[in-house]
């Protein structure tokens, strides 16, 4: 169980686990959907995920947390709070009032459009990116690329979960990436 | 400047609007958008903003914060962190995985479905629900309709920025709601 974490945080993360709810067939057939909110709404396992999710980042400078819509929205800014950082917001089209920088990328069935303020990242900030899952790594990926185009230093990339048999390491092995949660299948 | 926090709490509160930007004529003309994502990603303003949404809760009992798709994301899990409370996410049709409680509520223009997991919130749970606006109430009213549905007693509705010249306050009279920024036009 390749957990990033040594020593007692693996036991705090297979209790985390146990919090996460499997549904088979969603968002469609022969998808396991791993379902975060049966843990989210236990007071004791949601303040285990942020405390963990954030001690990777304790020992570095964090200027900003950048989040993507939407559930990524549920953990950037808890982390950034916990780390005494900012938040900026990642969204879809249309969703930002000002000036917008905008990145395209593909994905498995389509292409899709993430957008960020210009002025959002100044030069140099040391940023990380959070979001719940990391499998393919393309949103990921087009996120850093994003705020790599406005100045950003990418600090790391954290996930709640990760599914390691899609591999996304190889696409992201430029960058510090820690998951919290790792499945198998 | 109808603070709910006296003191202190009130220059703070004068400093917080001072990062929030206005634009006009967004999303539609005629209408001045409050831009909070100038907020959000200065880190002692997002800090502050925070600890002083989350201090009118302090002494409550507080088992659930919930949030609504996407904006009430950003704060109600900070929120909850701080408060040592669970999440739970307000979602738009078809989002949640599991078995799901829905509201159908009309809005200005046209109608509009949340739903919330079914057993996301257990009878007699001590809820607030946070967003990042208050304008007409219709979707705080019904989110705190679901969730009375489910069993919940609603502890409050707290916001970033309320919109007083809606009076939204006359159609939630029986909550107890709690704004952090008032604004008069």
């Amino acid at each position: 169980m390749p957990n990033s974490t040594p020593g007692k945080a693996v036991i705090d993360c297979e209790h985390l686990k146990k919090l996460i709810r499997e549904i088979p067939d969603f968002p469609q057939k022969g998808i396991l959907f791993y379902d975060i909110t049966t843990l989210l709404k236990d007071k004791v396992g949601f303040a285990t995920l942020i405390d963990a999710l954030s001690e990777h980042y304790l020992a570095k400078e964090v200027d900003l947390v950048l989040g993507i819509e939407a559930r990524g929205f549920i953990f950037g800014p808890a982390v950034a709070y916990r780390l005494s950082a900012g938040f900026v917001p990642v969204r879809k089209p249309g969703k930002l009032p000002a000036a917008r920088a905008k990145y395209d990328y593909v994905l498995e069935y389509g292409t899709n459009t993430l957008e960020i303020h210009s002025d959002a990242i100044q030069p140099g900030q040391q940023v990380i990116i959070v979001d719940d899952l990391l499998a393919t790594g393309g949103t990921a990926e087009a996120t850093a690329k994003l705020a790599e185009k406005l100045g950003a230093t990418i600090s790391g990339l954290g996930f709640v979960v990760e599914l390691d048999f899609l591999h996304a390491r190889e696409k992201l092995e430029k960058y510090d990436v820690f998951s919290l949660l790792h499945y198998q299948r």
